[in-house]
């Protein structure tokens, strides 16, 4: 007898879109007419240079995305990002770039990018443990920055930016591992976006980053060739095997994204509801249900909030899972609880969620 | 209605055990008592710790492997482990590293080498297109090298060492990418043995590294974490997220060759009588089967060979595809058929393709 499926709030490897898995089980021993997996397919075949193809024209109408942007799938998550992005746009350009801190994620990207050379810290909100983005004149901004690195959304502490950052005219190179295709963007200020597949994707092992022709031109000779953005391009992600069944997978969340939501516009909707869903709850109890982020920050993806006692906090993360409400326990860094809402996770889930916590409320 | 499965004879990503994909299938929704996929775990979790455990003791028992390996896993292909090879090992050291190359991966792997230090070539056959394996005597090896690199089969050329190299000092770094767990093997002359996941262990995406504790001493202080053997081995792989289902389909790889085929020992015996079922014929029609690897030196995993003729090739394909035996045309550098048989091919599809080549002989 099989294990009914829980709502699964994990921050990631993520939920994913019931319909993809019922494909991806169908075609498991067998794609319709090629007899093989798609764990078993040359990354040379038809079929796979139709997936690669296929996907990258979602991404392309999902997002209105111009021809000036290649879009590269690679391995090794957004921690290879971390490094690669300096390797490729840093690297011996004798400018800084400027990193804007407003979580976890975004300090350990700057870690690896001072690996490769001078890193200008243009805001770091860690005095308030990461609740808040900058203020524009709080950013202390170079004049001459290389780029300038974001993180959309901070995944731990539930931070997140609802508006594209227009700052000045640095190319924007934007984190969006855990809240890509959340909602629609403007693509104007962004030189570069990347996101691992475990949130919003797909399944871990694939990274997508959008990377637009004048970035890829600066990239320095003689990088190592699985490092390399530019011949990521050249190759169109063939130089070696891509992991060809996490990228079907892929194709199959764009699928749904275009053809079961209807576009971002109608999924940013459905993240709103869903997130408003739980903040409602969050601030009509405020001395239970403590919220991390300021409200004016407060991320879709990612609903963090303190309780009054780690008992309570152990009693909550208990009794949501006997209701099948699984992971929902914080990271240690914030404590108490993390309800991650990422795009695949059904309105149902929330509303069974939000009844728990009007309910444990009651109790509490 | 499901395409009937074909065999399927491509290099890589390459066909896997059916127990393996249909256990995948049956979970694909829903782990045993978790309600989740294996797409939508936590790498965090119990789950996956035991995964990723499982298949670490599964490595020591098939490869009787001593405490002093660590196991690692990684992303990238092996085409990332050329250039973290070097960076690791090489850089810095003052030393040469050899690079015994018998084919284009020992090539390619050289190439990556050269951008962190002094590469020897200890052996290269290019001018003989790559049939064969290095007498002793012919190895140019140096007195100080910091690791000799050799790949211990060649897809491509169908060129694979069966003994294992005993030559001296230097620890001996393998790329066994496309042969690991084929046979048993002596680990006495090996420090570090990778294999990417796509031929013998699972799909593409996870590339596991088993790495010798004084190798691991070596490793250089300040590189990029997501390229830094030792941070590997010391946080087990989770400094970031690993490639959780090709992990998963690993563990089930590994469990089916203890299980199923009874460890390395049993699995070399089936791998001996696939291979002579295809060479014995080759051999016997040396006119119409030109084989590519001088006999001494032939892979069991890639059996190569040519045809008098372009057309004759590609008659043979199409009519092979007709019986439902898939993907045998060789790589352009060598010309003519592969017929891919690794771990997983069944003998069953090694008779089928042996009696397409014998009714194929009688007809040409």
């Amino acid at each position: 007898m099989d294990t009914p499926r829980v709502f699964n709030f994990s921050p990631g490897p993520a939920t994913l879109p019931l319909p993809v898995l019922e494909q991806a089980q169908r075609e498991m021993l067998s794609l319709p007419g090629l007899g093989v997996s798609a764990m078993e397919i040359s990354h040379r075949s038809k079929w796979f240079e139709g997936v690669l193809d296929e996907t990258t024209a979602n991404f392309k109408k999902l997002l209105h995305l111009p021809d000036e942007f290649s879009v590269l799938y690679m391995q090794g998550g957004s921690r290879l990002q971390f490094s690669t992005v300096p390797m490729n746009l840093l690297r011996g350009t004798g400018k800084p770039a400027d990193y804007v801190i407003t979580g976890t994620w975004g300090t350990t990207a700057a870690v690896e990018a001072r690996r490769e050379g001078t890193v200008n810290v243009a805001f770091d909100n860690k005095a308030e443990n990461y609740r808040r983005l900058p203020h524009r004149d709080e950013l202390k901004l170079s004049p001459d920055a290389a780029y300038v690195h974001i993180t959309s959304n901070e995944t731990i502490q539930g931070v997140q930016y609802q508006v594209d950052p227009e700052w000045g005219a640095a190319p924007v190179v934007c984190d969006a591992s855990s809240d890509f295709l959340c909602r629609p963007i403007h693509l104007r200020p962004y030189g570069m976006i990347y996101a691992c597949a475990q949130k919003n994707l797909g399944p871990a092992g694939v990274t997508v980053v959008l990377v637009r022709s004048d970035l890829l031109e600066r990239v320095p000779q003689g990088l190592h060739s699985m490092l390399d953005y530019r011949l990521y391009a050249k190759e169109k992600s063939l130089a070696n095997t891509p992991p060809v069944f996490a990228c079907y997978i892929v194709l199959l969340v764009t699928r749904w994204l275009l053809h079961d939501v209807g576009g971002l516009a109608h999924m940013h909707e459905r993240n709103r509801k869903k997130a408003a869903l739980l903040y409602e709850v969050v601030d009509r109890f405020p001395d239970l249900y403590q919220g991390h982020a300021d409200p004016a920050c407060r991320s879709l993806m990612n609903v963090t909030f303190r309780l009054p006692s780690d008992e309570h906090a152990t009693r909550f993360v208990q009794e949501a899972a006997k209701r099948s409400l699984c992971e929902l326990k914080g990271h240690r860094s914030v404590g108490g609880i993390r309800a991650s809402i990422y795009n695949a996770m059904p309105i149902e889930g929330v509303e069974a969620l939000r009844e728990f916590m009007l309910d444990f409320a009651r109790r509490a």
